[in-house]
């Protein structure tokens, strides 16, 4: 599964990918059958680990499936205990007991949205990795520092690579603090009626719902059927990790114009060439980063109209409308990630330029110098501080200011 | 190629399917293969139609390789020069010369807008037609006028029926305006600079692009590749479409809603069950058209995005993020179009619920009559005029008003 | 009025401001009052022109008093029939007859935006002028030729601003197509009860329509409360305004870069000016309406999000999302067209930096012409014809192509 | 300031109106002449609180000045610096000196954040208390619950506030975790180049920007002019509370219809009336926040449309686009927080239609009650512990869960 019109899409490779939706949604069933069976709800008969019963070719059975009862856990439902009847009828009995398509289908996101997280944290700590490489080395490499896309005052590539890295550590605290997505049990109108009818006692239940989420590694929470928060703040940080990233890669597009000359994309055989031009060697990775920076906005935006339209115990339509915009924007920003990553691992810094261009930049470009101070110095101000300080909060995790 | 978690999205079936694509990528380098041919530009031992070679199988490599060019025509061009070299080399040496990505992606893209557009304007019609005849046979089907969501006067249904239609006929003279989207064919940086050398002169160039629309049967236009108002406005007309099916479904849910009990979907085998409650009766195509309104406006506004970010000759961004959105825009509204017309020709009206009601409603929902006039009749106003005026433009496909 | 946050928006004057709307609201009330004295449904002593009774000052009370109802009308209303009882009483009486408050806020504003409609236009024809220069002027100036930020192939500058003008001329035609909005006058559910009962019948009714839509200077349509396609239209040819002049600001920002220096605004004393660096000379205009341009198509899709959640006969908060959503949009259009216009008319087109960029450029630019032609020549293809296709529709406002 | 077009927005009051952003600009202004003269940098005849300088009758002349350079600090510091040149001259000189344009802009939208997040934290504090009363009172309220429109389980509407109740607080955790935004001090490029100047260190400058943060009450953080974290998240906070208001306006919404009758929104004396319809009682206030709930993800989606679209040492146009927008979620965001909490201090619960309701729905919607259990007893699961929980988290400020 990969998205022809979104080059570079197969980097997700099967997160969210048809297979691993339902594998996750069987996850999801698994996980509560195990608990039915571990605190004695169900017979010990109904053990089953539904392992083997649904692969992805099943995937267009089941979205063919899909329409009719408005999701696609009901057909993969049906296929799942189907299978299962053959294997273990008990099984097939519990299957799905006390839950509603909503448990299931949101748990399955969860597990999906985790993933995608779990990539994209790992291509953070890269990108932190090389920025924090750029920031230390170009401490000292002097450049024009641009505003308003005119010559400001000399500032460092350091200093840029800093600001930079201020985004990924932003990026990379939106996520930590949006990731930990809870399972959702609830019933079908979130008062947990069939499971404690099934297992006698809201205190069993408890039970079931801890034993249910430890085995999927889900923190518990209350039904969220109706507040959607923690999908709307997931989405939230996709963004501000996508925002951070098509930041970089705009400052690279100016770099790698040929009339600035100061950054390129580090050169891959077979990248960034042309159909009919043999002279182009095109920033694809940057532009490929842009593209879904400008696209983000508007999918975590659909999530919250989604939430906005919550409504009675389960929305008539603000609810169906996440499913897709979350695998859309997850997959796009593990994309992005990975090839901001890259990017960044490979970036190419013309220091040459970027001093031929502070050069042909002055005497302009030290008016404000020359307007605080007689002193004709380098002018970097607490360059080096606020690079120290930046760095440290990428080394301890922690939230950086100058001091 | 079904999305799995936007249920009803096989309704699309192959529009803008990966295939499809693929095909209406090699259709555009066979049409002006064939330009160059029948001009004479190019020998006549480089006629090939290309058929045969690509096939839906394709898909997972092209994709794969779209990235190191930034988009996935430059390995399909591979992949088939590859294969048409052995069957006909002289074509494979003549292939794409000329163009650039942009004039086959633009052009393939078109193609399958086209598609779409076919679609949606067929089951615009059918939507047409069911609307005509609940309009007309509603026409004194009393029921309570709601503004605000309180009961305002009394009104018919076959006067909100009528209102259905005028967002119907919107859609359907907005997506007429819009859908006749042109060809693209101008070159590297659009100067029709290669074609030019190619073909010896503009005249004989403006016959090249000429044969290659005709062929497939698009309009001609400047090249437009950083003028983006053809993509744009097809998107708007899109929305325009789910935003009218969006009103019809809204109206449904309500009335679908137990205690207002005038509408209802038709009955389906198999639709609109629950996983776990078996007493319900989900009004499924009403809330699937919903989540779809939900959704649109947000593409739509993302191929804007990309249109006003257009730079140089080529932008580095704002291209790109248009492919995979207008295919997400224009499937889901195939499918939201299909389902509206299935949801109107299957409407349930439950007259005695709407008498009911009305019944409940007064004498509050006469107030404004009793201010108005002695007069206790009816009080319809100009309703069966107004039913007039809009079935008069249904009709005629022009457009309609009061007179 | 101007909006501190936004500069430049007193470019927009009084078009859509507080006391034009109360005025467009007044003019609505008064073409029904006059529509029903002529028609001889009101006594002739109704008749009042609601001259000087609401002003500017009343803005701060009607705003204050909007909340209760729900929308400004209610106490606009109610000032105003207060304020006419002592001059008028039968008028007084007469006041709102028939009308519901959707109606007399839907048509004003439809004047509102026709105001901003009439400017815009106004300023597209400027724009149009000065593109027309550009293009014809400069068909012979060389650049280079980017995509992708990269060079590509040489172009001339008159081609870049064909490209320009065909932006334009996409926008006009839209607007065009998109301005002429009609009165709104339905009544309470839009059945138009209130009205006949008043006036009789139907056919009266219809005449009270044309009269009051004629003295408005608007066209006549069946009521449109739910059906909301005249506004998202509107919208959407605003948004295709910005996006074609965000891609013109694009690129002189690329342009005006230092390194690049091909394009420049046109300098006006205390323009462009910065807080600290008395060096800066920074392009103000292209970075404003490049803003504009970012934000427009998030503002029309709200409205399309309003027209989505239409339901019943008015709806719940979809209608009332509209209204301050279209004034932002159709200020910030009107702002940004006047500064395009400005733009354009100043922009500095740095012919020896073209030049020296190409010779630059060189000898990779020429790569795709010498794979294609042994000639050494220009390489500008069809630039001559573009041109004179696109000048052509400019100038005969026909929609144009290469023939 | 009041938006007319807007219903409730006085309910803002001054919050961000432009008084407040003019007072709040010379605030930051006057915090950073202080901290120069208490750590030395200007002599201490620069002291001056620029109290009485700038009022809100200046709003007109620098919104007027303001396109000129691009911002309206620009010109507020002309004027400022002439009234001040007067009255202390050392003051005049040492004004603004070492900041730029964007430290004081950030600055001052981060302080009307900040009075907007006090706002909205007071409202959300006040909807908490309803919403504590109404879960824990109505424990017992049975009601039909309803999933995708029909008839799902009984449930209670204590369990229903209790839902809304944890958007509230979502809402509230998102927000306090957003809302502490930092000063902005870096000077023309983020290097603090112009403070070291003056200041002769970083050392001192750590200290200049340490005081004036502190007078201004706000953290310090390394310069984000290009890191625009801290308002995207900021947005998210403020569509978070929107999301979580629109889900219980649109509960209201529906159970506010006749035909559902089982919410109201309490009487207030001429609230909710109709310009023609004397029976009506609309819910003006469910409508409002439907509506600011409608427009909230859009504008956020902006914010970080311009964050995305950062590029260089400050940007063109993407940080120019954050302004106005802020300000509209902002003000419409206070409105609307301040409409659910009277909505909830007013709701009239109407328990005999919610029985009467529930007894209409039987027996189908305990058929799956049927289904799991024998016990035909009121089938309400866990909602007592989950109030429970619900209320210990929003009692003690912890997250909460089933435990």
């Amino acid at each position: 599964m990969s998205d022809l019109l979104w080059p570079g899409d197969d980097r997700a490779g099967d997160v969210f990918a048809d297979a691993s939706v339902l594998a996750a949604m069987v996850r999801a069933e698994a996980a509560w059958l195990d608990a039915l069976v571990r605190h004695g709800v169900a017979p010990s008969g109904a053990a089953d680990g539904l392992d083997g019963l649904i692969g992805p070719d099943d995937a267009a059975l089941v979205a063919a499936g899909a329409e009719a009862g408005g999701n696609p856990l009901i057909p993969l439902l049906k296929l799942l205990r189907k299978r299962l009847e053959s294997r273990n009828p008990v099984a097939a009995q519990w299957l799905h007991k006390g839950l509603t398509s909503q448990d299931v289908i949101d748990t399955a996101l969860v597990l999906c949205l985790r993933d995608a997280s779990d990539r994209i944290r790992a291509d953070l700590a890269v990108q932190t990795a090389a920025l924090i490489r750029l920031a230390d080395g170009h401490r000292e490499t002097l450049m024009p520092g641009r505003t308003l896309t005119q010559y400001a005052v000399p500032i460092t590539f350091g200093l840029k690579a800093a600001t930079w890295l201020t985004g990924n550590l932003d990026a990379r605290d939106r996520l930590a603090a949006a990731a930990s997505l809870p399972a959702q049990i609830g019933g079908a109108a979130g008062s947990l009626a069939a499971p404690v009818a099934l297992a006698g006692s809201p205190i069993v239940v408890r039970g079931l719902i801890e034993t249910a989420a430890a085995s999927l590694d889900l923190p518990v929470r209350d039904p969220w059927h109706t507040a959607r928060a923690p999908f709307t703040g997931f989405a939230d940080a996709l963004v501000t990790c996508t925002d951070a990233w098509g930041r970089i890669a705009n400052d690279v597009l100016v770099g790698a114009r040929p009339e600035v000359h100061e950054l390129s994309e580090g050169a891959v055989a077979g990248r960034g060439g042309s159909s009919a031009m043999p002279n182009k060697q095109n920033p694809v990775l940057s532009i490929l980063i842009r593209r879904a920076a400008l696209a983000a906005p508007f999918l975590a935006a659909t999530v919250h109209a989604g939430a906005a339209a919550a409504v009675d115990e389960r929305p008539d339509g603000g609810w169906h409308v996440e499913w897709s915009t979350l695998r859309t924007l997850a997959r796009r920003t593990v994309t992005a990630g990975s090839q901001t990553a890259e990017l960044l691992a490979g970036l190419q810094v013309e220091t040459s330029w970027m001093t031929a261009n502070l050069a042909a930049a002055r005497p302009g470009i030290d008016a404000e110098q020359r307007s605080m101070t007689p002193d004709t110095g380098p002018y970097l101000g607490a360059t080096d501080q606020i690079i120290d300080a930046v760095l440290a909060r990428a080394g301890e995790g922690r939230r950086g200011d100058l001091c």
